[in-house]
């Protein structure tokens, strides 16, 4: 009964298919009984929810600078981290973060090329060494993905950077899945049902060793 | 003509009489025909202005982590250097700032006890060497301070803190002034004509040599 729940959160770029794949796990959650709770970042609070508006808004009225965008995503996170993540896991459910701290390592240290080190101590301010459980990272070209973002209406303010961006972003995805083994990567850019059958395969082989 | 501006910061717990002495300084700036611009901090700008609003809340729907709070005031600063008292400052105005990064070492370092590396790297990643050329810290007993600001009406979240809070920012504040001198230290325990006497009698020793 006091047994944890496990924190699974989803990552990759705009138009990489973060929806369709979390439905993918909340499909498989259901058959296996699982009890959960969904997620986003930034937002997840309705404090995180303000801040979300504010960091995505396409017509701010003043330049953001990186490091007010930076703090406003670890403000976040530290709010759904300790008003919603781990009181669920405490309670034994399961949580599907749709974007976690990796993705601060990826858009704003990689997009951005802010310093890994100023990355590091807002992890470690924030996290004090919290991690997910398991990380799926839908990999696609930024080519593709956006092309397919663009093809669903307005980009928000961090999508309209330009392609350059949205390499780097993809480089430090790879470059974080390299060195950590709870970070698994999907190829995105196959036919959406192998994309899907390769999220539900991993997360069946991850369920039947931890659960 | 493209002399740079000064930067001169008011600090101090509630109740000190900031708002007070920033009219001593304006008064004198005129006599010395400064132009200047006001500021205040968090906030500043439209979108620090909203975090300000969201970190000062009485009554916020959440409860509001100390990392998320220290990460919306160096959001609000970052905003607020780079597109408003830089700026001005290059133009050769001159800018009183209603509170500064000091407020975040004493109320976050000091007020919620976070680590003096904590607060460290988040100035360093903020404020890359900048800060005041004058700060003008108004020290008063936080039991006769409090009781000022409850006299004005209802208190805001940061000021409902226990009394105890209050005497470990005013440590923080006289232990930044004794090792800086660019920080002068007012007693405000005196009647208020003595004070705005200091006040004004600093400014000028200060004009003279500066201006």
């Amino acid at each position: 009964m006091s047994q944890s729940g496990k924190f699974i959160v989803i990552e990759g770029i705009e138009g990489a298919g973060k929806s369709s794949a979390i439905a993918v796990i909340e499909r498989t959650f259901a058959q296996f009984n699982i009890d959960y709770i969904k997620t986003r970042e930034p937002g997840g609070t309705p404090l995180a929810e303000s801040l979300r508006s504010l960091v995505k808004s396409p017509d701010l009225e003043e330049t953001l600078t990186p490091e007010c965008e930076l703090f406003l995503m670890y403000a976040s996170r530290s709010q759904l981290i300790h008003n919603v993540i781990k009181p669920a896991l405490t309670l034994g459910q399961w949580v599907i973060g749709d974007r976690h701290d990796l993705s601060s390592r990826a858009y704003q240290g990689g997009g951005r090329q802010m310093d890994d080190s100023v990355l590091e101590s807002l992890a470690n301010i924030t996290l004090k060494g919290f991690k997910p459980d398991l990380t799926l990272y839908l990999d696609i070209d930024p080519k593709i993905g956006l092309q397919r973002a663009a093809n669903r209406g307005e980009l928000d303010r961090i999508e309209q950077e330009k392609i350059d961006f949205f390499y780097r972003v993809r480089d430090k995805y790879l470059s974080f899945a390299n060195r950590d083994e709870s970070i698994l990567v999907i190829d995105a850019g196959q036919p959406m049902q192998d994309v899907h059958a390769q999220i539900e395969h991993r997360l069946r082989s991850y369920l039947q060793e931890n659960r």
